[in-house]
């Protein structure tokens, strides 16, 4: 009898993620994943664009119709211009976890090792597993990713096949990658020949601080820049793009033209139509979002000092919709915390699900809370819940 | 330095789907792909469900957000009544090939063996790369995959993975597999302990002769069935589905979630509403545009007769979308009448493409014209065209 294949069967069920171990109370307030809020999603203007594609006859007949592989040709070029980039460089995906997957089967060869943040964005981790199981965790510290580390383990003869970070309001621990280690990686990979996969779905939710580029990204052929609408349009579209070295846009198109010939024609093309609508109705959008998200960040930051002073070390974010504190207190069990915190009616996630070094205990002392889809007042009696829960009171 | 995965380099550049080797002229009249005709896709019911969609907050909300992996509920509901079994089994999918790609990552180990239709759909041997180079062709009768010839390659010590094959309206071959044959194969699987991945694209779209029915596939736990919206609503949605069983619906949801995380929200939305709507408006839908395709067969059958007699071996489509005669005449070349007909101006896929096993040379005899999206004058026009080249005559 034939059964799962060795890929099927080698992939575990993912934790934390999944919350299956405990049922929170009705009414709990959820942190736990980094989901845009729906009033910061342009409902309206999707609408109209969306009436217009359909009253649009052949625009309709083309949005029903194949698409070419890389994607609608508009969408393509109004990325391609904003990452300045040629647009030939430019394949629209089914969203950045789809980005990720082709990145990896296209680049990591079966049983490579991969250099990934540490802590790391468990997802990537995932559509790892089905080339490689093999990781070399890098501390990602508070100018991001560790490239002085990780050019000390390839100068001790640590061969990888490409290096993962998230360098824009890093999921989980907040911080950006500074401007020279951005071009310190890319350098370091020209030399030694391996891929960097850089993972950006956050980059344009900055609301503090300066933007670090992404010029040394995509002016070298050593990466590929995963980049999705999710944060911007919302989740539910599935549209995100690659910006691919050229050598890459060929070997990338055939997988995906085997894996699923195209991205959605309807999708691509209202996204198309509302972005292409005038050249600052993005930015616009953007905007207004990051008011929204940079509101809700600091409303969560003074709930924690004023709630539970001393209680985390915490960051203030620049962008992004994570906040990633750090018990000071030892003693604290995160586990029990999170216990008493969901049977009070709050969910984060615990930091251990995002150690990619099981042995380092240091993400475990973390908690994320993911605050972009929770209102002000949801946040302030989040952390009224939880600090309930650092009292040991429980129900 | 590292390069490519062996698995991207492996994948070769399609061969004859891909027009590089010519410039047919312009006005050139196209019999290339399985495609629907834009006038049998319901563009208005499409217009009005997209508008309530966006008028109705709490759904639009949905339609923005991330949606359960295995799909919106409502949708696998009325997918599964179709298919008359357990919502549970039904995996919203982004179209068939993604199916297809599922199922052969989920059940084919990396090397294995895979039985396929003789001629064969190309791209499934493409999605089938991404695991196996192995297939074994087993031939396509007039009643469908000969169920007999794998059961004696078995008997004989041959082990497969899986098999596979379109049982209604055969791609290219035009054929459905008989109600026995249907038995016969799954009853094979399951002596043998293969799986049966079974592509279902055309199934609605028939015409005329008898329906065969899926009850014997949905009732195995050895079939993956694959299905999609593509040839009913248009190839744009990538919206399509599995029907799995049980014990395979976990693994596949969990290799899916890796791969793209789910279908677009969006796009699942808009089809829940459209085929919700009443009971039988998808009826109504598929009857229209069966009659449409019915007519276009008609023509270009009269067509060949009338203008090239006896030219070619015909077989009435009883549905679907295609037309596969052989040729009668051994002396001609059709490697030749293909440049001079598209010298003429009309364009179809050589029989040879649809080989699976590249040692026979019947498929070679064949021509696949894909006759639903022209119009009537299109595909008369279209035949003076290929009789002109059968003569000779040439621009």
């Amino acid at each position: 009898m034939t059964a799962l294949s060795a890929l099927s069967r080698g992939l575990a069920p993912p934790r934390g993620f999944v919350e299956a171990s405990f049922n929170p109370p009705p009414g709990a307030i959820r942190l736990l994943g980094g989901v845009p809020a729906p009033e910061a999603l342009p409902a309206e203007a999707i609408a109209q664009a969306s009436a217009e594609l359909w009253r649009d006859h052949g625009a309709a007949v083309a949005a029903l119709q194949y698409s070419p592989a890389p994607g609608f040709a508009g969408l393509r070029e109004w990325i391609a211009k904003r990452e300045d980039v040629d647009p030939r460089r430019i394949v629209v995906t089914n969203g950045g976890m789809h980005g990720l997957t082709l990145a990896v089967l296209t680049v990591v060869e079966r049983g490579a090792t991969v250099a990934v943040d540490d802590p790391v964005f468990p997802g990537f981790v995932w559509a790892l597993d089905i080339a490689t199981t093999r990781i070399l965790p890098v501390p990602v510290l508070a100018d991001g990713f560790d490239v002085q580390h990780l050019a000390g383990r390839i100068a001790a003869g640590e061969r990888i096949a490409a290096a993962y970070t998230v360098p824009d309001f890093h999921n989980p621990a907040q911080v950006s990658l500074s401007a020279e280690k951005r071009r310190g990686l890319v350098e370091l990979a020209e030399r030694h020949g391996f891929y960097v996969i850089i993972d950006n779905p956050y980059r344009e939710l900055r609301f503090a601080g300066h933007d670090q580029g992404v010029a040394a990204f995509n002016g070298s052929d050593r990466v590929i820049h995963v980049n999705t609408f999710t944060k911007t349009l919302g989740p539910g579209w599935r549209v995100g793009w690659l910006v691919l070295p050229e050598h890459l846009v060929e070997p990338v198109i055939r997988l995906r033209s085997r894996l699923d010939v195209h991205t959605s024609s309807v999708t691509q093309a209202i996204v198309e139509r509302l972005v292409t609508r005038d050249d600052h109705w993005y930015d616009g959008l953007v905007r207004s979002a990051t008011r929204l998200y940079r509101e809700r960040a600091r409303v969560l930051v003074d709930a924690l000092h004023e709630q539970l002073p001393g209680a985390f070390e915490i960051r203030a974010p620049e962008g992004g919709l994570f906040l990633w504190p750090r018990l000071t207190d030892d003693r604290v069990d995160p586990a029990a915390l999170f216990r008493r915190a969901a049977a009070n009616g709050v969910l984060y996630q615990q930091g251990e699900y995002f150690a990619a070094d099981p042995q380092q205990l240091s993400a475990a002392r973390h908690l994320r809370f993911a605050y972009g889809d929770r209102t002000p007042d949801e946040l302030n009696e989040a952390v009224r819940r939880l600090a309930a829960a650092f009292r040991g009171d429980g129900p």
